[in-house]
C-alpha cells in the first residue's frame, strides 16, 4: 500500500487517553439504571440486560491480573473517520490487560458475524492502519442482526475462535441490535459479552451519557473547509449563488455545526421546518428574500446550506410522498404507462392538495419522486437533488418578482453536493484521540465482564487527560417507537435540539450572516501546529458543553 | 472579518524568499531573446517590447537608492491560491526600496482601471490578506484590455494617480494583454511600466521559462485531499464507482497531476484522446473494460477522474458541436419548436455521423448541448456534466454486455465535480512562498525600469532560498494562433505534453493502477508539520524538473 507524506508522518501519532486509563484500572459502579422511557416495556424485554448501573473507570494503584481473552470486532453501517483508531485502541487494551488476548475482525459489516468471514487482527495489521480513515481494514456493510438464526449463526463462529466478547461500533440502530444480541447471549448463558461503541458522522447518536458519536468532528471539517473555500470564492467572484447539499440523514447536525464554522448567508434547519410547519413554498420565499435583500446592495452571490433530509421535513412533501408510495404500490402497471403521460397520470390519482404540489415542482424533480425507487417501492428521498429543487423555486419565484418589480439583480447558482468528501477522512486530532480512548474502554469494559452496555468517554471538551471513561447500559437509552410499522425498543434518535445551545446561537447570528457577508475560512484540518488550530472540538460540542 | 484559529495562526507566516531576493539586489542582463514563432510577425507587432533580453536578479553588498513610486495592481480572471501574497510580496518589495512608495488595487479586474474603480493598499490591508487564498481584496473580474480606447482611459487614472508601473496577475490571456498594453504605453512613452505575473489553477501558463502558474499546487491538493478521502469510502463501502470531474478548461494538467498523487483506477487525459483520435464510445469501452476486469475480481467500486474540457477534444464531438452550433445560429426559430419535437428536428438536420452521435447521447446531455447556449450562441461545453455522460453511457454498455454474458458484476456510478473547492483555498507552502517571491520580483523589475516582462521564479523544485528571480520579456512566449477567427499574437497555451514526464510516469502506472487497488489518500494541506509533508511541491513540477 503506497503511503502518502501525511500518512506516513501521521502513522507516528501516539493518540492521547484520559489519564484514568494510562495506568492501572479499577471500576467504579453506580446505581440502578433505568431506561429514558417505556420502562416497563423495555424491562421486560431485557430482562437480563435492563437496570445495570452506570460505571466509570479511575486509575488504581494495584495491577490485576487479566486471563486472556479472545475477542471480535464488527465496523456497522456508513464510514466515520476513526474507526480504525477504535479498533487500534481495543487492540491495545486488551494486549495491554494480557498479552495473549487476540483480536478478529468480522469482514463487511455484521454479515461477516453471520456468514463467518472473519480474519485475525494482528500487530502488523494495526499498525499498518493507526491514526488513519476508511473502515477498510476489515470493511463494514449495512446487514442488520435482528433475528435469533444470525444470533445463533454467529455464536457458532464465536464459539470455534472462543470469543468470549464481541464489540459492535455502529450508528443507534446497530447499537439497538448489539444490546438486543448481549441480551440473548446472556439469556442462553453464551459466555459472550456484547458491547457498542458510538459512531456516526450524522451526529444523531447523542444523549445525556453519550456526548458524541465518532467522526462528526472531522466529517464536518471537512465539510467546513470546502465549503469555506467556496465561500472565498463567492466573495471574490461576487456573482454566483451556491446551493449546498450536506449529508447527515434525517438530522441536521452537519447542517448546523459548518454553519456555526462558515457563517454562510442561508442555512436550513429540518427540524425547524418541520416544527413551524413550513411549506417548501415558505422555504423558497425566504431564501428568495434573502437573496432580494443582498442584491439591494448589489451582493448577487451568497451560500446556501441544506441538510439532505431536508425533504422528508416538509410536512406537506412528506404527505405528497406517502400518497405517491401508496399510489404506485397499488398502480403496479404505471412503469408501462408512456413517459409522456405519467405526469397527468400521477395529478389525476392525487389528492387535490398533493396534486398542486406535484404540479409545482421541477420536472425533474416530479420525475425522480416516481421513478427512482427504492427495493421496497419507495420514493428514495436521499437521491432527490434538493440543491437543484431549491435553486431552480428561487430562481423562479426572483423572476416573477423581478416582473413585478420587486426584485433587481442577477440570480446565478451553482450546485454542490458533500458526503463522501468526509466520511474517510483521516480523522482530526480529537476524532483520533476519542476514538482510541472509545477502544481502550470497550476492552476495560470487556476486562470488568460487562455486557449490554456502551463505550462512554465524556467531559470532551477538556483535554484528553481529563476524559471520563466509563461504560452506559444500552437500555438506559432506549425508548419504544414505530419502526417499518412495528413499535420496537430503541435508542432514541437525537435531531437538532430547538432549545438546544448550538441551535440557539445560530438563530441569533442568522440574520447577521445573510445580510452581512461574514463569511469564516476554516481552512483544512491541521495535526501539526499548535493547539487551538489542531485540537478544537465541534462547536456544537462546545456549544452543548456549555463553553 | 471573523477569522478562523487556523487563519490568525498562518497570518504570522513569514514566506520564504530566493536569497537573491532578501539584501540588496542587482539586475544582470542576459542576451536579445527571440519569440517561440512566427518572430517577423511579433517583432512587427511589438517593436519596443520584443528583443529583450532575460534577466535575472542577484545579491550584491552594493545598496542603491531608489525614488518613490506609485504602482497600480490587477488581479485578472479566475481565482487562483496565493493571488493575495503576489501582492504582499509587492508591498513589501516597493517599501523595502523606498517607504514613501505606494500601491493602489484596481477593483474587480481590469475593468477597475478603465472604470475607474480603485483603492490604496496600506499596510493594515495588506496585513489582514496576507498568507489567504481568495481574490476578495481587491477583486477580480474577466474584461479584456485589448482595446485603445480602454488603454487610454486607463492611463487617465494611472496619470490622475501618478502610477508609474502596473502589476497585471492573470493567465496566458491577461499576461498576452499586458503585453500588448505595455507595448502602447511604450509607443506613447505613456511612462507606464507592464509587467505580468503568471497565475492560473489550470496550470497551461508554462514554458521552458515559466515553470509553473500559482495556485496550481495548491488546488490539486485540495482535490486530491477530497478524492483521496473519496477512495478511501471506496474502498470501505466496495460498492460504488464514482466518476469525478475536475477543473482544468482545456488542459488536463490538474487530472494528471491529481491522478500522480492519487492513483485512481483510472484518469482520462483529454490530449490524449484527441492525439489518438478517440471517439466517444472508445472512451466508455475502456472505461467499462476496466470495470468488467475488476468485476471479475468482486472489486465492483473504484475512481474514474474526468477533465472538464473533455468533450472539446474528442474529434467526433468537437464535429458535432461545430455543427449543432452552426445549425441553431441559422435556425434561430429552433427555440419556438415544441420541446417534444426538438430532438427529431436536430436529427434531421444533421449529417448522418453527426446524427448517429447524436443520437448516441443520453437525453440530458443532447438537451444541454441545445438547449444552453452561451450569449455567442455557442454550446456551452463547460456546462456539460461529462462524468454523467460517462457513467450513464458505461452502465449501458455493460448491461449489453451483462446480457451477453461477457460481465459479471455490480454497477452503481456517484459523481463530484470539483473546481469551486480549490480556487480560492488557502495557499499551500509552496504557493505562499512562490506568490509572495513573484510579487518581489515584480517590484524589482519595476524598481530596474522594466516593462513588458513577467515576473519569473525558477528552480522552484528546490528550497525557496536556492530559487532564481528574474524576469522573462512576455514576447518571448510568444506565438501567432486563431483565436475567434482571427490571427493574433499569444502566449502558447500549454497542454499536457504527451512526451513529457508527467504524462509517461502516468503512462507507466495507469494498467496496475486500474486492476490493483493501489489508491494513496494524500490528506489535508498541511502548515505546521515536517518538511516533507508540508512543502513538497506538485508531482507535475517535480517530474518536469526532472526530480
Amino acid at each position: 500500500m503506497a503511503k502518502s507524506a501525511l500518512q506516513i508522518a501521521r502513522a507516528a501519532y501516539q493518540p492521547k487517553l484520559p489519564k484514568s486509563l494510562t495506568g492501572n484500572v479499577r471500576i467504579c459502579e453506580g446505581k440502578a439504571t433505568e431506561s429514558v422511557a417505556d420502562q416497563e416495556e423495555i424491562k421486560k424485554l431485557f430482562p437480563n440486560t435492563y437496570g445495570l448501573p452506570v460505571v466509570q473507570f479511575e486509575a488504581t494503584e494495584d495491577a490485576a491480573d487479566y486471563p486472556a481473552i479472545n475477542v471480535g470486532v464488527i465496523l456497522s453501517g456508513g464510514q466515520a473517520p476513526g474507526g480504525h483508531n477504535v479498533i487500534a485502541g481495543l487492540f491495545d487494551g486488551i494486549k495491554k490487560m494480557n498479552p495473549e488476548s487476540r483480536l478478529f475482525g468480522f469482514l463487511l459489516g455484521p454479515g461477516g458475524l453471520v456468514d463467518h468471514n472473519y480474519k485475525e487482527l494482528t500487530a502488523d495489521i494495526i499498525d499498518e492502519y493507526r491514526n488513519t480513515g476508511g473502515f477498510d481494514m476489515i470493511g463494514s456493510g449495512r446487514t442488520k442482526l435482528e433475528k435469533k438464526e444470525q444470533f445463533d449463526k454467529g455464536l457458532e463462529i464465536l464459539k470455534a475462535l472462543n470469543i468470549k466478547a464481541l464489540v459492535i461500533i455502529g450508528g443507534d440502530d446497530s447499537n439497538t441490535n448489539a444490546c438486543v444480541l448481549a441480551e440473548y447471549y446472556k439469556s442462553i448463558n453464551a459466555g459472550v459479552q456484547v458491547i457498542g461503541c458510538p459512531k456516526t458522522i450524522d451526529g444523531d447518536l447523542k444523549n445525556d451519557m453519550i456526548e458524541t458519536s465518532f467522526g462528526f468532528d472531522t466529517a464536518c471539517k471537512v465539510y467546513s473547509e470546502v465549503i469555506g473555500n467556496i465561500q472565498r470564492d463567492c466573495n471574490s467572484a461576487r456573482k454566483y449563488w451556491h446551493f449546498i447539499k450536506l449529508m447527515g440523514r434525517s438530522a441536521s447536525h452537519i447542517a448546523l455545526e459548518c454553519a456555526l464554522q462558515v457563517q454562510p448567508n442561508i442555512c436550513i434547519i429540518s427540524e425547524e421546518v418541520e416544527a413551524n410547519n413550513r411549506s417548501l413554498d415558505d422555504i423558497v420565499t425566504y431564501i428568495a428574500e434573502v437573496i432580494a435583500k443582498r442584491a439591494e446592495h448589489s451582493d448577487n452571490f451568497g451560500t446556501v446550506l441544506i441538510p439532505e433530509g431536508l425533504i422528508e421535513f416538509i410536512p406537506a412533501m412528506k404527505s405528497l410522498i406517502a400518497e405517491l408510495n401508496d399510489l404506485l404500490a397499488t398502480n403496479t402497471d404505471f412503469i408501462h404507462i408512456k413517459k409522456s403521460h405519467q405526469r397527468e397520470f400521477i395529478i389525476s390519482k392525487l389528492s387535490k392538495d398533493n396534486a398542486a404540489i406535484y404540479e409545482s415542482l421541477p420536472s425533474l424533480v416530479a420525475k425522480q419522486l416516481t421513478l427512482d425507487r427504492d427495493p421496497h417501492g419507495n420514493v428514495q428521498v436521499s437521491q432527490i437533488e434538493t440543491e437543484k429543487l431549491l435553486s431552480d423555486m428561487v430562481g423562479r419565484k426572483l423572476a416573477q418578482w423581478s416582473e413585478e418589480g420587486k426584485y433587481v439583480g442577477k440570480f446565478s447558482a451553482l450546485h454542490h453536493f458533500f458526503g463522501y468528501e468526509g466520511r474517510c477522512a483521516a480523522p482530526s486530532n480529537f476524532d483520533t484521540n476519542y476514538c482510541y480512548s472509545l477502544g481502550y474502554v470497550a476492552a476495560a469494559l470487556i476486562a470488568n465482564g460487562k455486557t449490554g452496555y456502551m463505550a462512554s468517554v465524556r467531559n470532551t471538551v477538556a483535554q484528553p487527560e481529563e476524559w471520563i471513561a466509563g461504560g452506559i447500559p444500552t437500555t438506559m437509552m432506549m425508548n419504544i417507537e414505530r419502526r417499518n410499522g412495528e413499535m420496537k425498543p430503541v435508542i432514541k434518535k437525537a435531531l437538532v435540539d430547538l432549545n438546544g445551545n448550538p441551535f440557539k446561537a445560530f438563530v441569533a447570528n442568522r440574520d447577521k450572516w445573510a445580510i452581512g457577508t461574514e463569511f469564516v475560512y476554516p481552512g483544512p484540518i491541521q495535526y501539526f501546529g499548535p493547539s487551538e488550530v489542531c485540537d478544537q472540538p465541534s462547536k456544537t460540542l462546545q456549544l452543548e458543553q456549555g463553553k
